[in-house]
């Protein structure tokens, strides 16, 4: 029997046993990072080793049975407000983590990397077949790993709640719904109206040397500290921290198109000023992890679209685009470019979509998603059933499987219940930045003369800075005073409908 | 009581616990790798955390019980004569590391990551006394090192033994001092020569990009693979292995000077042959293991000097170097480039020092890491013993502590004991190279060619490929059929100060 420490004691040793477990995390993150932005062909294999190695230390040191003593000791003793919430999350993983067998976690670690290469080569070939072996073995080790965990009603419930802890497929069908409907609508009545974006000024010339620049700038602008991170090129765009000081996002660049990159990197500086303003002195507990991915999405989604996509941004940012693209932005006024930026159009690309198909897309793959963990949709009968979607809600048809099926990188790392956090960041978003409206003022004056500083101050204070203390729920009616839907989000596309199409 | 393995069995338990433990410690090598090219300004704290609970894992894995269990075992079983080479160099490295305490392990990580950055800041400033306290601490720990480690007679045999096994301090006083003579004498020649070379040359404008490009063109053509490996850009030049498939080298480029970059890059270039050389199915054991750093130094030497600098090598290249900067080189012979880049010059900076010089910067760091391990030399003191002994050996006065005592990063990384294995490099590559000629008819008609194959398969065969089968000391007799000498480099720089000297 291991003896009884006092409670004060018992709580510094989880700590302590919890911030060493993070680091190897950490650990494990560089080794993410470098494999998505370094990795030298042939180092594939080894990389999964070493991947897959981290994965199972993690997981034997997280799942000892000192940790659950600990818990099962605390949660008997008066604690505080900060040690409640460490205590609470941290049992709600450890039972999560208990479920899953070494073997389980070792093989998903290895297999998502070798995964990934393969998608990405049946990607450039654009060659479903290639891939579809590779997703098979992927969704056999979901079912798995949802029988593991277990789940009341439907084996997507399992995969989500890791993703969005205490979130299940009943409620986001619900919400989603409610979306879904009105969406379809909004973008017929956009369709069909006689007013048309200048988009095409996008599709223009823009030097990659003067996007990095440029985009560089409107990071560091909103506040991004380039000393505590790095921008990189990378395949698909992403964000990782990688501990304390050290939080890097990716992007890529297209010659003849500004959307991606410009608005990629603003979406990816989002991530990364919520990881910038996690307490570095809460590293490696609840108390300084982020909530959940969808809170993590709508601070991106904050930045790219809320921000970035405002009249306001460009009057203050507009001069700086045109130092930098002196010759492309020539003549182009603030009025159509704010009109370019905010076009609506189906299209086939997740990354590249506009704010109000967007969610369109998400759906697609939400219900795609559960078809696959019920079995009802083969591996096989996937890019049939995408098409179907997609001609469904957007109304367009995938000329190819780069274009449809296989243009998303997640499946192919086991991100199975991933996608309706982005949907969820944008509704989270939309309902916070109304809440920030009221508390604030007058945001869009102070936008237009580039103070980001207390929109970010009140992020810092009201989401950063909590960490884990609420769950996602809790917080949103913390923040907003009101239970997650979708009516500001739906309120927020239909004015932008309103300006830029006179609907 | 542990159940007795069979001898088989006991073998494959150590094997793959071998494995594993190099698993982790290449993941120590991402990190590291990281560090040096890529790593936020704010991030070094949480690198140094990382770094040294890797150290820890690493060190506690290694010094497990069973493994010492598993040795003996097999110490007494008959085995194959590649098992006695792994349980040889396994046991070798098992009782030095049983008697370092994980605590000091630890902290020796931690500290280097700090000091370096300590010291990249003190050079930026010229300032010693900003890295005194750092250096101060490296060699109390360095001393904690070699009183646990324990020596025979100088607390210095301790720390070179990591480096190289069983070279010592005696032998190597022996070697390096039957070369100090005669060096100086050749270097006094070459000054009185009425010969000079137009060295001038390489310090003309050579643009970032074809420097990179040529470089990288040398290295593709001398047999490094670029797909199982990098070149990148950091402030110290260096090479390392992150396991099969995955061996990185770097370079600094300087617009107004040739040789830094492209020699650099064929030095690396030497280490990377040696790494992607060894044999992948022995990853992780001392068959699949590089001998010694002297040995692994002295495959960067061989390309960069015996290869790179020689006539045959330029009959190939030159047409290319041409092309890569055709204004800069426009009418510069042959002859004057191979003249420009054997230049002979005592100068300031070990990594920019000719062939002939090089080895006297090193034996101004041998003997004071002696002095300082005995101490009898304080950390006060060092720069004056510094620029004392560059006056007494190479007749020069650093003009100040970066071009001086701050050059290096080696002292900061915890390295002391590691400078004499550059010119043990040196000799070995010397003496291999005559063997190599013996063997491989007239290397100079197929270096003209651009034929690197045979002697990249000779290196391969007699060295990379036999990982740790021989300590350093048995393969140069293996492999040469004699014990090592300074005569084959002293040979080497005398037929070179005579082709370009006169002498």
């Amino acid at each position: 029997m291991r003896r009884m420490e006092s409670t004060e004691s018992a709580y510094r040793l989880l700590l302590s046993e919890l911030k060493e477990i993070s680091l190897l995390s950490s650990v494990g993150s560089v080794l993410g990072w470098d494999e998505r932005t370094q990795l030298p062909r042939r180092a594939a294999s080894t990389r999964a080793d070493q991947l897959s190695m981290m994965a199972k230390l993690i997981h034997q040191r997280f799942t000892a049975p000192k940790i659950g003593e600990w818990l099962s000791q605390l949660e008997g003793s008066q604690l505080d407000a900060d040690a409640k919430a460490n205590v609470r999350e941290t049992r709600r993983e450890y039972d999560r983590e208990v479920k899953i067998p070494e073997s389980l976690v070792q093989e998903e670690a290895h297999v998502s990397v070798m995964a990934q290469q393969g998608w990405a080569e049946a990607r450039k070939q654009s060659d479903f077949t290639a891939f579809a072996p590779w997703l098979e073995k992927i969704v056999q080790l979901k079912l798995q790993r949802a029988k593991c965990l277990g789940y009341a009603v439907h084996p997507y419930d399992a995969l989500l709640d890791q993703f969005e802890p205490g979130e299940t497929t009943a409620n986001l069908t619900r919400v989603f719904e409610s979306l879904r409907d009105p969406l379809v609508q909004l973008i017929g009545k956009i369709k069909d109206s006689s007013h048309k974006t200048p988009a095409e000024i996008l599709e223009r010339k823009y030097p990659v040397a003067a996007q990095e620049s440029l985009a560089r700038q409107a990071a560091a602008a909103v506040g991004f500290d380039f000393d505590a991170g790095r921008l990189d090129v990378s395949t698909h765009p992403f964000c990782t921290g990688l501990g304390p000081g050290d939080t890097r996002m990716t992007t890529r660049y297209d010659e003849n198109y500004f959307g991606d990159a410009f608005f990629g990197v603003l979406h990816e500086t989002g991530h990364g000023l919520y990881n910038q303003g996690l307490k570095a002195e809460h590293f490696g507990t609840p108390l300084g992890s982020a909530v959940s991915l969808g809170i993590h999405e709508s601070q991106s989604r904050m930045w790219e679209n809320l921000v970035g996509r405002s009249q306001s941004f460009w009057t203050f940012f507009m001069p700086k685009a045109k130092s930098a693209f002196p010759e492309t932005l020539r003549g182009v006024s603030e009025e159509d470019w704010y009109r370019a930026i905010n076009d609506v159009r189906p299209s086939f690309i997740r990354v590249e979509a506009d704010e109000t198909t967007y969610n369109l897309h998400i759906l697609v793959r939400f219900e795609l998603e559960q078809a696959m963990m019920t079995q009802s949709l083969s591996v096989a009968d996937l890019p049939g059933a995408w098409d179907e979607k997609m001609r469904k809600y957007l109304g367009i048809t995938p000329p190819d499987a780069a274009r449809g099926v296989l243009q998303d990188i997640h499946w192919s790392g086991g991100g199975i219940g991933y996608f309706p956090t982005y949907t969820l960041g944008n509704l989270y978003a939309t309902q916070f930045f109304e809440s920030a409206r009221t508390d604030l003022g007058d945001l869009d004056a102070q936008f237009a003369k580039g103070e980001f500083a207390p929109l970010l101050g009140w992020l810092r204070n009201k989401i950063h800075q909590q960490g884990q203390r609420y769950t996602a729920g809790e917080l949103v009616k913390v923040v907003t005073g009101r239970s997650l839907s979708a009516e500001p989000l739906l309120r927020h596309l239909r004015n932008k409908a309103r300006e830029i199409y006179q609907i």
